[in-house]
């Protein structure tokens, strides 16, 4: 029926409206246009836009301001750009009929177990913009509770085919991947060159930081350009066999991306939808080899070692369907890794980790060669044991720095601000004692507070791990700040709660 | 941390602007505005204003348009009404915490039983606005898999405060209440004028159609005005002792309204969801004895016995705890009651069962009878099965009809066109034989194509029933439409598949 309804209701001109509706596709109409009559097209409802063969849903918002004439249909920031079709582009508009693949939602939610077909088709209709926000967390929230492992598969399957698939002329292509969480923890940017050094290929995408003070594409960022697509992505690996990009750019498992937006603002946070998500981006980045790194400690993601084995099964099942060798670790989560929390500190502690500077943090070090001889026994000539010496080989030798320097200099240079926050206040023990715990939770929050990663060169640099002594009135870290507004704010914050535990003889305190 | 942000943040102007966005509060913003940091406040992202005491949350827009300027706050319909305050009022502008009530959506997400306390948070965040859709699509669906019967009545309960509260200073104070889905079935509008001319109490408030092509209040609307406030209301019902208005001005239950209209957009569909938001409004309007209609057929609601049973349970469980009388029979819901279906036709219907016009529907009138007999014998004088023959007095000695007019009097006039569509069309029998089916979801979706419920003069005039003999070419129904595009598309749909099934001896076929 939608057919006919359109060829007889008046059509409406696109215009492109300057407002930016984030992920959702927004149309604005007039209230006095032929094309509607407000009793059926509300405010908020979803509407079908149909212009030669093309079909766009959108959320609508109906106006009498001069914004849209009423033979216009204004298409705001992104549906324009997804819609494709020029301004002045004849359109019709109807109420929308819910995607068909809902009704497979719905079953889930009931109980039912999807088939692949169900999964693909609602995947697909995400990934195609189709769904609104509410459908997509109706999918997400029915999933929650039960997902077969079929489902995971045929989940993880169907996300990596509906966006870019990279494909290397390489047997073995490998990759790492963290689960975050954990304030510091750059390792990439140090396993990547040493695993590249060696001349194993690692084309490694990374996120931003969504609810972190930094992700590695936004500490790498002080250091080059990060937001390549997928051809300059595989100029950059052929040239050096790796790379430290953006994953934005890439359009790897781009349904993933939408699911995750979702599910952050719900703070939703399932084991299921972390497997898939990881793994379908895995699979579209073409990885044989794959090592994930799962931070374990009180104010990690995972709490418990029970939680992090139940986690490390379903990415092992999920490898093997896939032919992706998939080794999972376990890491110390209890506290920040390395000196700096935010973009520009998290890099100076990199850099000086490659230069083999004396003061650069032993930890960062220690856990980025341990992670790069995992990823280099992936070599058969270097299988038995001798990655972790070939790693550090390849540190000490500069020739990890060297790689580091031939990709950053692939990549080309950086646009950002890469200078260090010159405001500064260091936070003080309140107490003699010992560092008995960490909160990496609170440390992330500072830091954001303090600007990051909005302002680079805003963070955190700590002076403290647990196990070490300190002295009343002796620093624990120091905050770094651009304003003065957030400045101020993160110390506020720091002095009502340090994060820090320092403990005297057998009891505890707060530092 | 919300509040020392706000100190130091830029404050902005209010200015209403002109976008209707339903039911969601949303706020534009220019892109260059000093309030906000573009990679904090993303497009379509939830944002927290605060004047005075006032919190509002809110979807954001961002602009590079006239629409706004830089130090201004645009708030669109209906955000500017519900926040309250006037254009120019100095407001900060944060992002958005979620509401802490959404801790325990999350929970029932996993599992979890929930208190009063936690559904009553929740429902009051509902309430004020302050969840988004997708926060509210979490919640339903949610609650969808499994609600204890604690919960349900909390959920009850929690609604029924949201809003206004009717209290009546009569002892008996009766409703009924069908679930809906069958055309035609205007049976309150029959009931009410009789049980109202007893003297018993009966303040009826119905819906608008949503998905079908009328509801009670449109069909009285052709009649009378139905957009009466909570005192008009009481003005109606003390002079009258009963009245047939809109729900949607009184305010019971607001937080059921939210609540449906985010079903309805997923197509949700849960039996503890449907009995907590009926009786929340039994609640809250004072009804004291409460008849609900289950049409149990093939194409109703209710396609079974059993589960018709099982909503009774619910119903009757919720009444006992909230010390309502409940009733709930099942009825014949295989097909449509009455001639029918579209508002000026069904008030037709039913002004001839009042008028005790001889070519009145004989299943409007039997219905009714029955239903009024029911809530007749409310009245402990008619104990004991004197109901029926008391309602059909009051009916045929015309102080039902008598009634209805002081009703349509005190209500006052309707503003909408009353005539009947004079574009008409005869859809016939493809065969002879006896009509062995009627689909009620095509009924009503080929009197929406006609245009009811905008065009209340268009619908569906129903000449067969169930059971009854056609000739090939004799009329089935005739459509009813106001203009020739709707016409056009019903006629085509109605030819297309006509919702009748004419059976031939042993054998059926499509008629």
């Amino acid at each position: 029926m939608n057919s006919m309804a359109a060829a007889i209701r008046p059509q409406l001109r696109i215009r492109p409206v300057n407002l930016d509706t984030g992920r959702e596709n927004v149309v604005v109409i007039s209230r006095r246009s032929q094309a509607l009559r407000a009793e059926v097209f509300r405010g908020f409802s979803r509407v079908e836009l149909r212009c030669n063969s093309k079909i766009l849903l959108a959320t609508l918002i109906l106006t009498d301001d001069g914004l849209v004439g009423i033979d216009e249909l204004g298409l705001a920031e992104p549906a324009f750009r997804r819609f494709g079709e020029p301004a002045g582009s004849l359109v019709t508009v109807t109420p929308a009929a819910s995607p068909e693949s809902l009704d497979a939602v719905r079953a889930k939610i009931h109980g039912a177990v999807l088939s692949d077909a169900d999964i693909g088709a609602i995947i697909g209709d995400i990934a195609n913009y189709r769904y609104s926000d509410m459908e997509i967390a109706a999918f997400l929230i029915g999933s929650a509770s039960f997902m077969s492992s079929d489902e995971l598969l045929a989940l993880s399957q169907a996300m990596a085919q509906a966006g870019t698939r990279l494909n290397w002329t390489r047997p073995i292509v490998v990759d790492k991947h963290c689960i975050g969480g954990i304030p510091g923890n750059r390792t990439s940017m140090v396993v990547v060159p040493i695993v590249a050094a060696h001349g194993l290929t690692i084309p490694k995408t990374s996120s931003r930081a969504i609810t972190s003070p930094a992700g590695t594409a936004d500490t790498m960022e002080v250091l080059a350009r990060v937001d390549l697509g997928a051809d300059e992505m595989k100029q950059v690996v052929s040239a050096c066999d790796g790379c430290l990009i953006w994953g934005g750019h890439v359009n790897l498992s781009p349904a993933d991306d939408i699911l995750i937006s979702v599910e952050r603002a719900l703070s939703l946070d399932t084991r299921e939808q972390m497997v898939a998500s990881i793994m379908s981006k895995k699979i579209a980045a073409g990885s044989t080899h794959l090592l994930i790194d799962l931070p374990v400690g009180p104010a990690a993601k995972l709490t418990t070692g029970v939680a992090a084995m139940r986690l490390r099964k379903l990415f092992e099942f999920v490898g093997d369907r896939f032919g992706i060798a998939v080794e999972v670790i376990m890491t110390d989560g209890r506290q920040p890794i390395g000196h700096g929390i935010g973009p520009v500190l998290e890099a100076q502690d990199v850099m000086a980790v490659l230069a083999n500077d004396p003061a650069a943090p032993a930890d960062l070090r220690e856990k980025s060669l341990r992670l790069a001889a995992h990823l280099l026994e992936y070599d058969p000539k270097l299988r038995g044991g001798s990655g972790y010496a070939r790693a550090r080989d390849l540190l000490e030798s500069g020739a990890a720095l060297k790689r580091m320097q031939m990709i950053i200099d692939a990549q080309g240079p950086s646009s950002s601000r890469t200078d260090l926050g010159k405001l500064t206040a260091d936070i003080k023990a309140q107490r003699t004692g010992v560092v008995v715990s960490i909160d990496c939770l609170r440390l992330n929050r500072l830091a954001r507070s303090a600007g990051a990663p909005i302002d680079k060169g805003a963070g955190i640099r700590v002076f403290k791990k647990i196990g070490e002594r300190v002295e009343q009135g002796e620093p624990l870290y120091r905050i770094h700040a651009c304003d003065t507004p957030e400045f101020d704010l993160a110390i506020a914050a720091a002095n009502a709660s340090t994060g820090y535990v320092v403990g005297h003889g057998a009891r505890e305190a707060g530092a």
